[in-house]
């Protein structure tokens, strides 16, 4: 992996989750004010840090010096909430020398615990003492909650100057269910783009991955995705080459998505769902969504039952007009429902297969339109019913 | 239990489910064609029963002399679904010497596997000569699925000319989401009540009952819930005896529905979700929603943990403008979150009151309008996982 230039990473622990051989707080720094744009949860309910973090990109007109992150506790439904985060925030503007709005707080874990911003503020020395340009992973280790493993994804694009970097780290794996931005991401690059164009490529980019995921169908409090770029290479792609830097930025995107999808809460399964044939690209996307937020759906394939039943009852719940005499099923590349009813298949042959760790499930609409999604899921197991049912305690 | 004059039941085991123990086909009669109304599934995707159902009903112009159903097969995605419930309901309607369209099927079961019309045909005889007027628990068994126990609610209504009796009967327990209807409902009374009055009822008590229930968040391809009215007793409500049967009706109704969430696939809790203050009801109902179908509230409760966080942001997903300044949420008459923040409560009195096998979540909405609802759900467990990952097998 190449990072992008011109940044440092830092992570420690800082007191905020129990258990300390797990860090708990990351800083992401830009040499020189990056370009910036984000993505915030839509959940009614918003944490401070997404609070603030909404203003601070408003005010400094999309310039970000800093990315302040912590796991452990989701600073939500808190009394002194959005005091903490701003505490912490000028804390830290303070020591790099740059204005507040330039700091981006984020915070995830529990809800409604109060966050002592001492806690962050004491750990910021030796953050900043540990700055450096390779510390990108410690990062991404330090933003995980109920994740199993951290979830990077990077890509090199070669533009006329020479090349420039694409980083970007991710977190799941429970109240994953995105909606115009989800859990937390953060997307940096050397490139030298402008805020307006980069927000731009975030929300196409976010349409195409984070937007098609779901976990468990619970939208976060606390969601944010921020693209940085900073620069730093030196290079500024053409308008044609922003295309080609969009492409690689969608795929880096995608990437995280299905990296939070396949360590789903629980999950033994990444279940990519493929829809072709509806009528739009959104309807296909409402079809794909019922699907992956079919607790039946997703415990008959955790259970390597092809139950082709359930799919064909999820799409018929989308909200979509559809005729289920048009409707074919594929898993794992044999069709099993043809024309809604069903085909001719070795059922034993279909579960054998459905114990890959991999599970395409594919929907084509005959004499359908151009509509067309990837979305993202895993499957439910008891492993879920474990992890929240004591997440707490 | 008193049961309503006029109706006879008889219940047998066709051959339809694999295990022979449980009855599978249920047989209910009226003496005389009664008044009958009903609703059915909103999901795109409907069983041959429904389609033909429906058919029935407008055809009879609100008039059923029968309900044949059965369970283990849901005789939808079939190939030849259509022709097998006429078949089954021509068999029954020329033993009976009624128009066929008096004859009103309805399946409970899997989903995409042909139904073989001559295993009901075939039965019909010895279904026919069991018919008594006791019988109804008969065929309250013959329709479970995965329930543990049937599901029976009765009410007995004083009129001016003498009493006459409301009698229900439901299943459970999975792909529970109602959405106009949901799963099989049978009630009937001996009042004399004309269809277009009978509908009224019916869906006044739906709205009430199983419109505010959810087990999973997934809508059955096979839903339906009819009202029978025979006469039977004699005894025709007037205008204002109607509204008194409409309040009997509900409550039968939401016993139902509440027995339907008690007995959720996997569940050992019942909980009920009481919005008050909200802008109105539609706004407390979709609050109320959101919150049944979280999944991880649902697992909270399973593990005991006053997670109400999780309450706080499924609320924020409701879809409703909110502020949360302005939540109180009660865990068992506790409150655990006031004005959006956490309150100051005894966390492990609350685990404690959690125990308990039927749970209350009250959200009060300060300042709001006069919205209110109750909503049924239940727990999520790895019974859940366990019974959906082998349902078929």
């Amino acid at each position: 992996m190449k990072l992008p230039l011109g940044y440092r990473f830092a992570a420690t622990y800082a007191g905020i989750r129990k258990n300390s051989s797990n860090e708990d707080l990351g800083l992401i720094v830009s040499d020189t004010p990056a370009s910036a744009a984000a993505v915030f949860t839509r959940n009614r309910v918003q944490a401070a840090p997404v609070k603030i973090a909404k203003q601070h990109i408003r005010a400094s007109r999309g310039r970000v010096s800093a990315i302040l992150v912590n796991a452990g506790n989701a600073n939500c439904a808190t009394r002194n909430g959005e005091d903490t985060a701003m505490k912490c925030c000028k804390a830290l503007a303070k020591k790099m020398n740059v204005p507040v709005a330039q700091v981006i707080p984020a915070s995830t874990g529990v809800i409604g615990v109060e966050l002592d911003p001492d806690l962050i503020v004491n750990a910021l020395p030796r953050l900043f003492d540990d700055l450096h340009d390779t510390r990108f992973p410690d990062v991404s280790h330090a933003i995980m909650t109920t994740d199993t493993q951290p979830k990077v994804a990077f890509a090199e694009v070669p533009l006329k100057g020479g090349e420039v970097q694409i980083a970007g780290m991710t977190k799941g794996s429970g109240m994953i269910h995105p909606n115009m931005a989800t859990t937390l991401g953060f997307v940096m690059t050397d490139a030298a783009i402008s805020p307006i164009h980069l927000r731009d490529m975030l929300m196409q980019a976010v349409e195409r991955s984070y937007n098609r995921l779901s976990v468990d169908g619970d939208t976060s409090t606390n969601d944010i995705v921020v693209l940085l770029a900073n620069g730093a290479s030196g290079i500024k792609p053409s308008e044609r080459e922003r295309r080609t830097m969009q492409e690689s930025l969608t795929l880096v995107m995608e990437d995280l998505a299905m990296q939070i999808a396949k360590d789903g809460e629980g999950a033994t399964k990444l279940i990519t769902i493929r829809v072709v044939g509806a009528a739009d690209d959104d309807n296909a996307v409402k079809i794909a969504r019922s699907i992956a937020n079919s607790p039946l759906v997703k415990t008959a394939i955790g259970g390597t039952d092809p139950n082709w039943g359930r799919i064909l009852s999820a799409i018929g719940n989308a909200g979509v007009e559809i005729d289920p005499a048009q409707v074919d099923v594929y898993i794992q590349g044999v069709l099993v429902c043809s024309g809604g009813v069903a085909a001719d298949y070795d059922e034993v042959a279909v579960k054998h297969k459905l114990a890959d760790h991999e599970i395409l499930i594919r929907v084509e609409i005959k004499g359908g339109g151009a509509g067309e999604t990837r979305f993202w899921t895993c499957d439910l197991t008891d492993g879920y019913i474990r992890i929240n049912g004591s997440y707490r305690t």
